[in-house]
Protein backbone atom coordinates (compact mmCIF):
# COMPACT_ATOMS: atom_id res chain seq x y z
CA UNK A 1 0.00 0.00 0.00
CA UNK A 2 1.99 3.04 -1.09
CA UNK A 3 1.72 6.00 0.97
CA UNK A 4 -0.26 8.95 0.35
CA UNK A 5 1.16 12.21 1.35
CA UNK A 6 -0.49 15.25 2.32
CA UNK A 7 -0.14 18.90 0.91
CA UNK A 8 -1.94 21.33 3.37
CA UNK A 9 -2.36 24.43 0.75
CA UNK A 10 -4.96 26.26 2.75
CA UNK A 11 -2.88 28.79 4.40
CA UNK A 12 -1.83 29.91 1.00
CA UNK A 13 -4.19 29.08 -1.69
CA UNK A 14 -7.17 28.95 0.62
CA UNK A 15 -5.90 32.95 2.57
CA UNK A 16 -5.39 34.50 -0.78
CA UNK A 17 -8.66 34.38 -2.09
CA UNK A 18 -9.83 36.20 1.96
CA UNK A 19 -10.28 39.91 2.07
CA UNK A 20 -9.48 39.83 5.73
CA UNK A 21 -6.77 40.05 6.62
CA UNK A 22 -5.47 37.26 8.99
CA UNK A 23 -2.59 38.39 11.63
CA UNK A 24 0.63 36.79 10.99
CA UNK A 25 0.16 35.11 15.03
CA UNK A 26 -3.35 33.55 13.96
CA UNK A 27 -1.64 32.32 10.91
CA UNK A 28 1.48 30.57 13.19
CA UNK A 29 -1.38 29.06 15.44
CA UNK A 30 -2.96 27.31 12.73
CA UNK A 31 -0.11 25.91 11.08
CA UNK A 32 1.26 24.67 14.53
CA UNK A 33 -1.95 23.15 14.86
CA UNK A 34 -2.05 21.28 11.68
CA UNK A 35 1.73 20.48 12.40
CA UNK A 36 0.72 18.70 15.28
CA UNK A 37 -2.21 16.92 13.35
CA UNK A 38 0.49 15.04 11.27
CA UNK A 39 0.00 16.83 7.80
CA UNK A 40 3.62 15.80 5.81
CA UNK A 41 4.19 19.48 3.83
CA UNK A 42 2.33 22.54 4.69
CA UNK A 43 2.58 25.49 2.16
CA UNK A 44 3.27 28.49 4.54
CA UNK A 45 2.46 30.91 1.95
CA UNK A 46 3.44 32.88 -0.90
CA UNK A 47 6.49 34.64 -2.54
CA UNK A 48 4.47 37.27 -4.44
CA UNK A 49 4.57 40.71 -4.35
CA UNK A 50 2.96 42.32 -1.11
CA UNK A 51 1.06 44.56 -3.13
CA UNK A 52 -0.64 42.26 -5.32
CA UNK A 53 -1.59 39.48 -2.70
CA UNK A 54 -1.52 41.90 0.51
CA UNK A 55 -2.69 38.67 2.55
CA UNK A 56 0.56 36.70 1.79
CA UNK A 57 2.92 39.71 2.47
CA UNK A 58 3.98 37.99 5.87
CA UNK A 59 5.60 35.25 4.21
CA UNK A 60 9.07 35.70 5.17
CA UNK A 61 8.35 36.90 8.40
CA UNK A 62 6.58 32.81 8.95
CA UNK A 63 9.35 31.30 7.53
CA UNK A 64 11.47 32.78 9.56
CA UNK A 65 9.52 31.88 12.53
CA UNK A 66 8.49 28.76 12.30
CA UNK A 67 12.22 27.45 11.12
CA UNK A 68 13.63 28.85 14.14
CA UNK A 69 14.12 26.02 16.20
CA UNK A 70 12.14 23.67 14.29
CA UNK A 71 11.30 20.05 15.56
CA UNK A 72 8.46 18.66 13.55
CA UNK A 73 9.09 16.49 10.84
CA UNK A 74 6.43 18.37 8.49
CA UNK A 75 8.49 19.78 5.44
CA UNK A 76 7.57 23.57 5.18
CA UNK A 77 7.07 24.46 1.52
CA UNK A 78 6.68 27.73 -0.01
CA UNK A 79 5.45 29.32 -3.64
CA UNK A 80 8.07 31.49 -5.88
CA UNK A 81 6.56 32.87 -9.17
CA UNK A 82 10.34 33.80 -10.18
CA UNK A 83 13.83 34.23 -8.88
CA UNK A 84 12.86 37.00 -7.18
CA UNK A 85 10.47 34.72 -4.87
CA UNK A 86 13.69 32.12 -4.77
CA UNK A 87 15.80 35.01 -3.26
CA UNK A 88 13.61 35.85 -0.52
CA UNK A 89 12.95 32.43 0.23
CA UNK A 90 16.63 31.20 0.66
CA UNK A 91 16.90 34.11 3.13
CA UNK A 92 14.10 33.06 5.82
CA UNK A 93 14.39 28.94 5.76
CA UNK A 94 12.17 27.40 2.98
CA UNK A 95 12.13 23.58 2.99
CA UNK A 96 10.55 22.92 -0.42
CA UNK A 97 9.56 25.59 -3.01
CA UNK A 98 6.54 24.81 -5.49
CA UNK A 99 6.56 26.46 -8.61
CA UNK A 100 4.30 26.44 -12.05
CA UNK A 101 3.17 27.14 -15.02
CA UNK A 102 -0.44 27.29 -16.75
CA UNK A 103 -1.34 24.70 -19.81
CA UNK A 104 -3.76 27.95 -20.68
CA UNK A 105 -2.00 30.77 -22.61
CA UNK A 106 -4.77 32.98 -21.11
CA UNK A 107 -4.67 31.87 -17.63
CA UNK A 108 -0.70 31.92 -18.04
CA UNK A 109 -0.77 35.98 -19.69
CA UNK A 110 -3.22 36.83 -16.76
CA UNK A 111 -1.25 35.20 -14.23
CA UNK A 112 2.37 36.05 -15.17
CA UNK A 113 2.21 38.25 -18.28
CA UNK A 114 3.73 35.46 -20.28
CA UNK A 115 3.27 33.21 -22.85
CA UNK A 116 3.62 29.53 -22.01
CA UNK A 117 6.60 28.98 -23.46
CA UNK A 118 8.54 31.71 -21.84
CA UNK A 119 7.29 30.76 -18.22
CA UNK A 120 8.48 27.35 -18.73
CA UNK A 121 11.68 28.37 -19.33
CA UNK A 122 11.63 30.54 -16.48
CA UNK A 123 10.00 28.35 -14.00
CA UNK A 124 12.88 25.29 -15.22
CA UNK A 125 15.53 28.27 -14.83
CA UNK A 126 14.08 28.91 -11.41
CA UNK A 127 13.57 25.09 -10.12
CA UNK A 128 17.20 24.31 -10.99
CA UNK A 129 18.36 27.45 -9.16
CA UNK A 130 16.41 25.52 -6.18
CA UNK A 131 17.76 22.47 -6.65
CA UNK A 132 21.31 23.40 -6.54
CA UNK A 133 20.47 24.95 -3.51
CA UNK A 134 20.28 21.62 -2.26
CA UNK A 135 16.23 22.44 -1.80
CA UNK A 136 12.86 19.76 -2.59
CA UNK A 137 11.57 21.59 -5.39
CA UNK A 138 7.72 20.55 -7.08
CA UNK A 139 7.17 22.14 -10.23
CA UNK A 140 3.51 22.11 -11.49
CA UNK A 141 1.36 22.40 -14.54
CA UNK A 142 -1.96 24.54 -13.67
CA UNK A 143 -5.19 24.61 -15.81
CA UNK A 144 -3.89 21.21 -16.56
CA UNK A 145 -7.64 19.43 -16.47
CA UNK A 146 -9.19 22.53 -17.71
CA UNK A 147 -9.47 26.59 -18.17
CA UNK A 148 -12.02 28.55 -17.03
CA UNK A 149 -11.46 30.54 -19.67
CA UNK A 150 -10.44 28.75 -22.47
CA UNK A 151 -12.62 25.48 -21.88
CA UNK A 152 -10.91 21.96 -22.82
CA UNK A 153 -7.08 21.76 -22.17
CA UNK A 154 -5.60 19.69 -24.79
CA UNK A 155 -3.56 16.70 -22.57
CA UNK A 156 -1.04 16.65 -25.20
CA UNK A 157 -0.37 20.18 -24.08
CA UNK A 158 0.14 18.96 -20.38
CA UNK A 159 2.24 16.59 -21.09
CA UNK A 160 4.64 18.50 -23.38
CA UNK A 161 5.22 20.92 -20.63
CA UNK A 162 5.62 18.04 -18.25
CA UNK A 163 8.40 16.44 -20.83
CA UNK A 164 10.18 20.11 -20.50
CA UNK A 165 10.11 19.53 -16.99
CA UNK A 166 11.46 15.64 -17.17
CA UNK A 167 14.41 16.68 -19.23
CA UNK A 168 15.40 19.70 -17.21
CA UNK A 169 15.63 16.45 -13.88
CA UNK A 170 12.11 17.83 -12.67
CA UNK A 171 10.60 14.58 -10.93
CA UNK A 172 8.38 16.36 -8.84
CA UNK A 173 5.73 17.09 -11.02
CA UNK A 174 1.99 18.74 -9.78
CA UNK A 175 -1.26 18.80 -11.74
CA UNK A 176 -3.15 21.56 -10.83
CA UNK A 177 -6.89 21.76 -11.61
CA UNK A 178 -6.97 25.52 -11.14
CA UNK A 179 -10.82 25.84 -12.18
CA UNK A 180 -12.42 22.29 -10.91
CA UNK A 181 -12.72 21.05 -14.40
CA UNK A 182 -11.28 18.11 -14.21
CA UNK A 183 -12.91 14.47 -14.04
CA UNK A 184 -12.24 11.04 -12.54
CA UNK A 185 -11.36 9.21 -16.30
CA UNK A 186 -9.87 12.07 -17.36
CA UNK A 187 -7.81 11.79 -14.12
CA UNK A 188 -7.07 8.33 -14.46
CA UNK A 189 -6.07 8.80 -18.28
CA UNK A 190 -3.58 11.99 -17.89
CA UNK A 191 -1.31 10.72 -15.26
CA UNK A 192 -1.37 6.99 -16.60
CA UNK A 193 -0.15 9.37 -19.46
CA UNK A 194 2.49 10.55 -17.54
CA UNK A 195 3.70 7.50 -15.85
CA UNK A 196 3.92 6.36 -19.73
CA UNK A 197 6.97 8.92 -19.67
CA UNK A 198 8.50 8.28 -16.68
CA UNK A 199 7.32 5.41 -14.39
CA UNK A 200 9.57 7.41 -11.71
CA UNK A 201 7.97 10.74 -11.75
CA UNK A 202 6.50 12.07 -8.38
CA UNK A 203 3.31 12.62 -9.56
CA UNK A 204 1.35 15.58 -7.15
CA UNK A 205 -2.28 16.07 -7.50
CA UNK A 206 -4.11 19.83 -7.06
CA UNK A 207 -7.82 19.29 -7.51
CA UNK A 208 -10.58 22.06 -6.50
CA UNK A 209 -14.05 21.04 -5.74
CA UNK A 210 -16.02 23.71 -7.69
CA UNK A 211 -18.43 21.12 -9.40
CA UNK A 212 -18.28 18.95 -6.25
CA UNK A 213 -15.94 16.07 -8.10
CA UNK A 214 -13.05 16.86 -5.58
CA UNK A 215 -12.84 13.51 -3.64
CA UNK A 216 -14.07 11.50 -6.54
CA UNK A 217 -10.52 12.97 -8.49
CA UNK A 218 -8.65 12.37 -5.61
CA UNK A 219 -9.88 8.64 -5.86
CA UNK A 220 -9.36 8.15 -9.37
CA UNK A 221 -5.82 9.71 -9.02
CA UNK A 222 -5.11 6.86 -5.70
CA UNK A 223 -6.07 4.51 -8.21
CA UNK A 224 -3.64 4.97 -11.02
CA UNK A 225 -0.89 5.47 -8.23
CA UNK A 226 -0.30 9.30 -7.60
CA UNK A 227 1.07 9.61 -3.85
CA UNK A 228 1.18 13.43 -3.40
CA UNK A 229 -2.35 15.39 -2.38
CA UNK A 230 -2.83 19.03 -2.05
CA UNK A 231 -5.65 20.34 -0.07
CA UNK A 232 -6.95 23.03 2.17
CA UNK A 233 -8.10 22.66 5.67
CA UNK A 234 -11.91 23.74 5.79
CA UNK A 235 -11.99 22.93 2.34
CA UNK A 236 -10.41 26.84 1.97
CA UNK A 237 -9.41 27.73 -1.53
CA UNK A 238 -9.78 28.96 -4.76
CA UNK A 239 -7.95 31.45 -7.35
CA UNK A 240 -8.36 35.12 -8.16
CA UNK A 241 -7.45 35.27 -11.35
CA UNK A 242 -9.04 32.51 -12.49
CA UNK A 243 -13.05 33.11 -14.04
CA UNK A 244 -14.97 30.76 -11.49
CA UNK A 245 -12.90 30.18 -8.56
CA UNK A 246 -14.18 27.81 -5.68
CA UNK A 247 -12.19 25.79 -2.65
CA UNK A 248 -9.99 23.30 -2.97
CA UNK A 249 -10.04 19.47 -1.50
CA UNK A 250 -10.82 19.77 1.71
CA UNK A 251 -8.11 18.53 3.92
CA UNK A 252 -10.23 16.98 7.05
CA UNK A 253 -12.54 15.33 4.52
CA UNK A 254 -9.83 13.88 2.33
CA UNK A 255 -8.17 12.15 5.87
CA UNK A 256 -11.55 11.02 7.19
CA UNK A 257 -11.94 9.20 4.01
CA UNK A 258 -8.87 8.28 3.88
CA UNK A 259 -8.50 6.90 7.42
CA UNK A 260 -11.48 4.63 6.20
CA UNK A 261 -10.49 3.07 3.27
CA UNK A 262 -7.37 2.16 5.89
CA UNK A 263 -4.94 4.93 4.78
CA UNK A 264 -2.62 7.41 7.33
CA UNK A 265 -4.46 6.10 10.53
CA UNK A 266 -1.89 8.40 12.50
CA UNK A 267 -2.52 11.37 11.40
CA UNK A 268 -4.78 13.11 14.06
CA UNK A 269 -8.29 13.72 12.44
CA UNK A 270 -9.93 15.27 15.34
CA UNK A 271 -7.07 17.94 15.42
CA UNK A 272 -7.75 19.09 11.64
CA UNK A 273 -12.01 19.02 12.46
CA UNK A 274 -10.90 21.31 15.18
CA UNK A 275 -8.65 23.67 13.51
CA UNK A 276 -11.64 23.56 10.75
CA UNK A 277 -14.19 24.84 13.14
CA UNK A 278 -11.61 27.34 14.16
CA UNK A 279 -11.37 28.71 10.92
CA UNK A 280 -15.37 28.59 10.48
CA UNK A 281 -15.21 30.58 13.74
CA UNK A 282 -12.37 33.18 12.48
CA UNK A 283 -14.27 34.33 9.19
CA UNK A 284 -17.77 33.78 10.91
CA UNK A 285 -19.40 31.83 7.99
CA UNK A 286 -19.69 28.19 6.73
CA UNK A 287 -17.02 26.44 5.64
CA UNK A 288 -17.17 24.38 2.70
CA UNK A 289 -15.53 21.41 4.20
CA UNK A 290 -18.52 18.44 5.28
CA UNK A 291 -17.17 16.59 8.04
CA UNK A 292 -16.09 19.32 10.65
CA UNK A 293 -20.05 20.02 10.75
CA UNK A 294 -20.80 16.63 11.29
CA UNK A 295 -19.56 13.43 13.56
CA UNK A 296 -17.19 11.87 12.28
CA UNK A 297 -16.61 8.01 11.72
CA UNK A 298 -13.44 7.54 13.83
CA UNK A 299 -11.63 4.59 12.54
CA UNK A 300 -9.75 2.52 15.17
CA UNK B 1 -21.36 2.27 -22.85
CA UNK B 2 -24.10 1.48 -20.73
CA UNK B 3 -27.13 4.09 -20.20
CA UNK B 4 -27.10 5.52 -17.34
CA UNK B 5 -30.60 5.75 -15.14
CA UNK B 6 -31.36 8.57 -13.11
CA UNK B 7 -34.02 8.46 -10.50
CA UNK B 8 -34.73 11.65 -8.80
CA UNK B 9 -35.64 11.04 -4.89
CA UNK B 10 -35.46 14.29 -3.58
CA UNK B 11 -39.11 15.02 -3.74
CA UNK B 12 -39.58 12.17 -0.84
CA UNK B 13 -35.89 11.88 0.64
CA UNK B 14 -35.86 15.70 0.36
CA UNK B 15 -38.56 16.67 1.61
CA UNK B 16 -39.63 14.21 3.94
CA UNK B 17 -36.87 15.68 6.01
CA UNK B 18 -38.09 19.77 5.52
CA UNK B 19 -40.35 21.31 8.18
CA UNK B 20 -41.93 23.94 5.75
CA UNK B 21 -44.77 22.00 4.37
CA UNK B 22 -44.72 22.22 0.66
CA UNK B 23 -47.82 22.92 -1.70
CA UNK B 24 -49.02 20.01 -3.90
CA UNK B 25 -49.43 22.68 -6.59
CA UNK B 26 -45.73 23.39 -6.07
CA UNK B 27 -44.82 19.88 -6.20
CA UNK B 28 -46.23 19.69 -9.23
CA UNK B 29 -44.42 22.36 -10.90
CA UNK B 30 -41.53 21.07 -9.65
CA UNK B 31 -42.22 17.63 -11.01
CA UNK B 32 -42.89 18.74 -14.06
CA UNK B 33 -39.80 20.75 -14.40
CA UNK B 34 -38.02 17.41 -13.33
CA UNK B 35 -39.83 15.58 -16.26
CA UNK B 36 -39.40 18.15 -18.69
CA UNK B 37 -35.02 18.02 -17.70
CA UNK B 38 -35.52 14.55 -19.33
CA UNK B 39 -35.47 12.47 -15.74
CA UNK B 40 -35.64 8.78 -16.04
CA UNK B 41 -37.23 8.01 -12.67
CA UNK B 42 -39.16 10.71 -9.90
CA UNK B 43 -39.66 9.23 -6.63
CA UNK B 44 -42.97 11.24 -6.48
CA UNK B 45 -43.69 10.42 -2.17
CA UNK B 46 -44.04 8.01 0.46
CA UNK B 47 -46.81 5.68 1.30
CA UNK B 48 -46.37 6.71 5.15
CA UNK B 49 -48.98 7.54 7.66
CA UNK B 50 -49.98 11.32 6.95
CA UNK B 51 -49.39 11.99 10.61
CA UNK B 52 -46.08 10.46 11.02
CA UNK B 53 -44.72 12.44 7.89
CA UNK B 54 -47.06 15.20 7.27
CA UNK B 55 -44.88 16.39 4.23
CA UNK B 56 -45.81 13.13 2.36
CA UNK B 57 -50.19 13.55 2.82
CA UNK B 58 -50.49 14.64 0.01
CA UNK B 59 -48.77 11.61 -1.91
CA UNK B 60 -51.75 9.23 -3.28
CA UNK B 61 -53.06 13.07 -4.65
CA UNK B 62 -50.12 13.64 -6.42
CA UNK B 63 -50.05 10.49 -8.31
CA UNK B 64 -53.68 11.12 -9.78
CA UNK B 65 -52.72 14.14 -11.05
CA UNK B 66 -49.68 13.01 -12.57
CA UNK B 67 -50.71 9.87 -14.47
CA UNK B 68 -53.62 11.69 -15.51
CA UNK B 69 -53.41 12.17 -19.16
CA UNK B 70 -49.89 11.72 -18.85
CA UNK B 71 -47.65 11.99 -21.68
CA UNK B 72 -43.88 11.87 -20.65
CA UNK B 73 -42.23 8.96 -20.77
CA UNK B 74 -40.59 9.30 -17.25
CA UNK B 75 -41.72 6.75 -14.42
CA UNK B 76 -43.25 7.91 -11.61
CA UNK B 77 -42.26 5.73 -8.51
CA UNK B 78 -43.56 5.56 -4.74
CA UNK B 79 -42.01 4.60 -2.15
CA UNK B 80 -44.03 1.38 0.38
CA UNK B 81 -43.42 0.29 3.82
CA UNK B 82 -45.85 -2.54 3.92
CA UNK B 83 -49.37 -3.68 1.94
CA UNK B 84 -51.42 -0.67 3.17
CA UNK B 85 -49.14 1.26 0.89
CA UNK B 86 -49.44 -0.94 -1.89
CA UNK B 87 -52.95 -0.77 -1.82
CA UNK B 88 -53.24 3.35 -1.73
CA UNK B 89 -50.36 3.14 -4.94
CA UNK B 90 -52.33 0.67 -6.35
CA UNK B 91 -55.65 3.29 -6.56
CA UNK B 92 -53.34 6.26 -7.50
CA UNK B 93 -51.83 4.77 -10.22
CA UNK B 94 -48.25 4.08 -9.30
CA UNK B 95 -45.81 3.30 -11.64
CA UNK B 96 -42.95 1.63 -10.04
CA UNK B 97 -42.65 0.93 -6.34
CA UNK B 98 -39.76 1.20 -3.79
CA UNK B 99 -39.47 -0.44 -0.50
CA UNK B 100 -36.85 -1.55 1.20
CA UNK B 101 -35.40 -3.20 4.63
CA UNK B 102 -32.09 -2.02 6.65
CA UNK B 103 -29.25 -4.44 7.31
CA UNK B 104 -29.03 -2.56 10.77
CA UNK B 105 -31.25 -4.21 13.35
CA UNK B 106 -30.62 -1.08 15.29
CA UNK B 107 -32.04 1.00 11.95
CA UNK B 108 -34.70 -1.73 11.16
CA UNK B 109 -36.28 -1.53 14.83
CA UNK B 110 -36.35 2.25 14.75
CA UNK B 111 -37.30 3.09 11.08
CA UNK B 112 -40.18 0.01 11.10
CA UNK B 113 -40.42 -1.50 14.43
CA UNK B 114 -39.16 -5.07 13.40
CA UNK B 115 -36.37 -7.55 13.09
CA UNK B 116 -33.94 -7.38 9.52
CA UNK B 117 -35.27 -11.29 9.29
CA UNK B 118 -39.29 -10.04 10.08
CA UNK B 119 -39.06 -6.54 7.38
CA UNK B 120 -37.33 -9.12 4.86
CA UNK B 121 -39.89 -11.39 4.93
CA UNK B 122 -42.77 -8.61 4.52
CA UNK B 123 -41.21 -6.79 1.90
CA UNK B 124 -40.71 -9.63 -0.08
CA UNK B 125 -44.23 -10.52 0.24
CA UNK B 126 -45.21 -6.68 -0.83
CA UNK B 127 -43.01 -6.67 -3.66
CA UNK B 128 -44.16 -9.78 -4.94
CA UNK B 129 -48.00 -8.48 -4.75
CA UNK B 130 -47.00 -5.35 -6.35
CA UNK B 131 -45.15 -7.70 -9.25
CA UNK B 132 -48.19 -9.71 -9.36
CA UNK B 133 -50.37 -6.34 -10.48
CA UNK B 134 -47.87 -5.67 -13.30
CA UNK B 135 -45.52 -3.36 -11.43
CA UNK B 136 -42.32 -2.37 -11.72
CA UNK B 137 -40.76 -3.02 -8.42
CA UNK B 138 -37.20 -2.07 -6.88
CA UNK B 139 -36.59 -3.41 -3.81
CA UNK B 140 -33.22 -1.86 -1.43
CA UNK B 141 -31.45 -2.75 1.34
CA UNK B 142 -30.89 0.71 3.55
CA UNK B 143 -28.02 1.20 6.02
CA UNK B 144 -25.98 -1.21 3.49
CA UNK B 145 -22.42 0.34 3.51
CA UNK B 146 -22.46 1.52 7.33
CA UNK B 147 -25.25 2.55 9.67
CA UNK B 148 -24.81 5.88 12.07
CA UNK B 149 -26.03 3.93 15.39
CA UNK B 150 -24.30 0.71 14.62
CA UNK B 151 -20.71 1.50 12.47
CA UNK B 152 -19.61 -0.84 9.78
CA UNK B 153 -22.21 -3.32 8.71
CA UNK B 154 -20.81 -6.60 7.75
CA UNK B 155 -21.12 -7.15 3.83
CA UNK B 156 -22.31 -10.57 4.50
CA UNK B 157 -25.22 -9.21 6.04
CA UNK B 158 -26.33 -7.29 2.98
CA UNK B 159 -25.43 -10.32 0.50
CA UNK B 160 -27.69 -12.37 2.95
CA UNK B 161 -30.64 -10.15 1.71
CA UNK B 162 -29.67 -9.69 -1.39
CA UNK B 163 -29.96 -13.38 -2.08
CA UNK B 164 -33.47 -13.47 -0.31
CA UNK B 165 -34.67 -11.02 -3.05
CA UNK B 166 -33.00 -12.91 -6.09
CA UNK B 167 -34.62 -16.06 -4.55
CA UNK B 168 -37.69 -14.81 -4.56
CA UNK B 169 -37.18 -13.30 -8.35
CA UNK B 170 -36.75 -10.08 -7.28
CA UNK B 171 -33.82 -8.44 -9.72
CA UNK B 172 -33.88 -4.95 -9.18
CA UNK B 173 -31.95 -4.14 -6.13
CA UNK B 174 -30.65 -0.85 -4.43
CA UNK B 175 -28.39 -0.39 -1.99
CA UNK B 176 -28.98 2.64 0.59
CA UNK B 177 -25.46 4.34 1.94
CA UNK B 178 -28.29 5.95 4.24
CA UNK B 179 -25.76 7.19 6.58
CA UNK B 180 -23.13 8.56 4.30
CA UNK B 181 -20.65 5.52 5.27
CA UNK B 182 -19.44 4.28 2.07
CA UNK B 183 -16.01 4.62 0.17
CA UNK B 184 -15.80 4.07 -3.33
CA UNK B 185 -13.33 0.52 -2.49
CA UNK B 186 -16.25 -0.95 -0.47
CA UNK B 187 -18.68 0.18 -3.59
CA UNK B 188 -16.48 -1.92 -5.58
CA UNK B 189 -16.12 -4.51 -3.61
CA UNK B 190 -20.00 -4.96 -2.47
CA UNK B 191 -21.54 -4.48 -6.03
CA UNK B 192 -18.96 -6.81 -7.48
CA UNK B 193 -20.12 -9.41 -5.15
CA UNK B 194 -23.55 -8.80 -5.78
CA UNK B 195 -23.07 -9.23 -9.68
CA UNK B 196 -21.19 -12.42 -9.10
CA UNK B 197 -24.37 -13.52 -7.06
CA UNK B 198 -26.30 -12.96 -10.40
CA UNK B 199 -24.73 -11.08 -13.21
CA UNK B 200 -28.44 -9.84 -14.53
CA UNK B 201 -28.91 -8.05 -11.46
CA UNK B 202 -30.27 -4.42 -12.25
CA UNK B 203 -28.10 -2.69 -9.58
CA UNK B 204 -29.15 0.24 -7.98
CA UNK B 205 -27.12 3.08 -5.89
CA UNK B 206 -27.98 5.66 -3.33
CA UNK B 207 -25.37 7.77 -1.67
CA UNK B 208 -25.89 10.71 0.87
CA UNK B 209 -23.02 13.13 0.41
CA UNK B 210 -22.82 13.52 4.41
CA UNK B 211 -19.18 13.19 4.24
CA UNK B 212 -18.53 14.33 0.83
CA UNK B 213 -18.04 11.18 -0.82
CA UNK B 214 -21.30 11.37 -2.51
CA UNK B 215 -19.46 11.64 -6.60
CA UNK B 216 -16.72 9.22 -5.39
CA UNK B 217 -18.78 7.02 -4.51
CA UNK B 218 -21.00 7.14 -8.20
CA UNK B 219 -17.78 6.71 -9.77
CA UNK B 220 -16.92 3.69 -8.41
CA UNK B 221 -20.43 1.86 -8.72
CA UNK B 222 -19.69 3.02 -12.31
CA UNK B 223 -17.00 1.76 -12.80
CA UNK B 224 -18.31 -1.36 -12.16
CA UNK B 225 -21.55 -1.69 -13.91
CA UNK B 226 -23.98 -0.37 -11.59
CA UNK B 227 -26.37 1.45 -13.92
CA UNK B 228 -29.26 2.95 -12.04
CA UNK B 229 -28.74 5.82 -9.88
CA UNK B 230 -30.79 7.69 -6.96
CA UNK B 231 -30.26 11.27 -6.25
CA UNK B 232 -31.47 14.66 -5.12
CA UNK B 233 -32.03 17.53 -7.20
CA UNK B 234 -30.57 20.95 -5.38
CA UNK B 235 -28.81 18.01 -2.83
CA UNK B 236 -31.28 17.54 -0.72
CA UNK B 237 -31.80 15.26 1.59
CA UNK B 238 -31.73 13.20 4.59
CA UNK B 239 -33.31 10.10 6.78
CA UNK B 240 -35.35 11.37 10.01
CA UNK B 241 -34.65 7.90 11.48
CA UNK B 242 -30.84 7.43 11.02
CA UNK B 243 -28.51 9.77 13.87
CA UNK B 244 -26.63 11.85 11.26
CA UNK B 245 -28.81 12.94 7.98
CA UNK B 246 -27.44 14.58 4.89
CA UNK B 247 -28.40 15.49 1.46
CA UNK B 248 -27.96 13.02 -0.97
CA UNK B 249 -25.84 13.36 -3.69
CA UNK B 250 -27.30 16.46 -6.10
CA UNK B 251 -28.69 15.81 -9.31
CA UNK B 252 -27.89 18.30 -11.23
CA UNK B 253 -23.90 18.05 -10.03
CA UNK B 254 -24.36 14.38 -11.39
CA UNK B 255 -25.66 15.16 -14.63
CA UNK B 256 -22.85 18.10 -14.96
CA UNK B 257 -20.33 15.37 -14.32
CA UNK B 258 -21.71 12.53 -16.36
CA UNK B 259 -21.82 14.58 -19.32
CA UNK B 260 -18.40 16.08 -18.51
CA UNK B 261 -17.33 12.25 -19.17
CA UNK B 262 -20.09 11.50 -22.15
CA UNK B 263 -22.87 10.79 -20.35
CA UNK B 264 -26.58 11.66 -20.75
CA UNK B 265 -25.80 14.24 -22.70
CA UNK B 266 -29.67 14.77 -23.71
CA UNK B 267 -30.47 15.61 -20.08
CA UNK B 268 -31.29 19.07 -19.96
CA UNK B 269 -28.58 20.91 -17.32
CA UNK B 270 -29.68 24.14 -17.27
CA UNK B 271 -33.62 23.08 -16.89
CA UNK B 272 -32.11 20.96 -13.69
CA UNK B 273 -30.37 24.29 -12.16
CA UNK B 274 -32.97 26.95 -12.45
CA UNK B 275 -35.00 23.94 -10.67
CA UNK B 276 -32.09 24.23 -7.67
CA UNK B 277 -32.16 27.54 -8.13
CA UNK B 278 -36.07 27.85 -7.62
CA UNK B 279 -35.66 25.15 -4.74
CA UNK B 280 -33.03 27.99 -2.78
CA UNK B 281 -35.61 30.78 -3.56
CA UNK B 282 -38.40 28.15 -1.85
CA UNK B 283 -36.68 27.85 1.24
CA UNK B 284 -34.69 30.48 1.08
CA UNK B 285 -31.43 28.93 2.39
CA UNK B 286 -28.31 27.43 -0.15
CA UNK B 287 -28.84 24.05 -1.12
CA UNK B 288 -25.89 21.23 -1.19
CA UNK B 289 -25.79 21.58 -4.53
CA UNK B 290 -22.35 22.84 -6.08
CA UNK B 291 -23.17 23.59 -9.64
CA UNK B 292 -25.80 25.86 -9.66
CA UNK B 293 -23.61 28.37 -7.85
CA UNK B 294 -21.22 28.63 -10.15
CA UNK B 295 -20.82 28.61 -14.14
CA UNK B 296 -21.58 24.91 -14.78
CA UNK B 297 -19.06 23.58 -18.32
CA UNK B 298 -21.47 23.07 -21.10
CA UNK B 299 -20.58 19.63 -22.98
CA UNK B 300 -21.71 20.49 -26.62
Amino acid sequence: MPKIIIHEVGLRDGLQMEKQVVPTEQKLKWINGLMNAGVDIIQVGSFVHPEKVPQMADTDKLFAELTKNKTSKTILSGLVLNEKGLDRGEKCGVEMYCMGVSASETHSKKNTGMSIAEATERIIATALQAMAAGKRVQVSVQSAFGCGFEGPVPHERVLGIVQRYLDAGLKNISLADTAGHATPDQVEKLYEAIFKLDSSVEAACHFHNTYGMGLANVCAAMKVGVQNYESSIAGLGGCPFTKVAAGNVCTEDFVHALQRMGFRKEINLMKLIDLAKDFAVFFNREMPGLVYKTNPIIVG
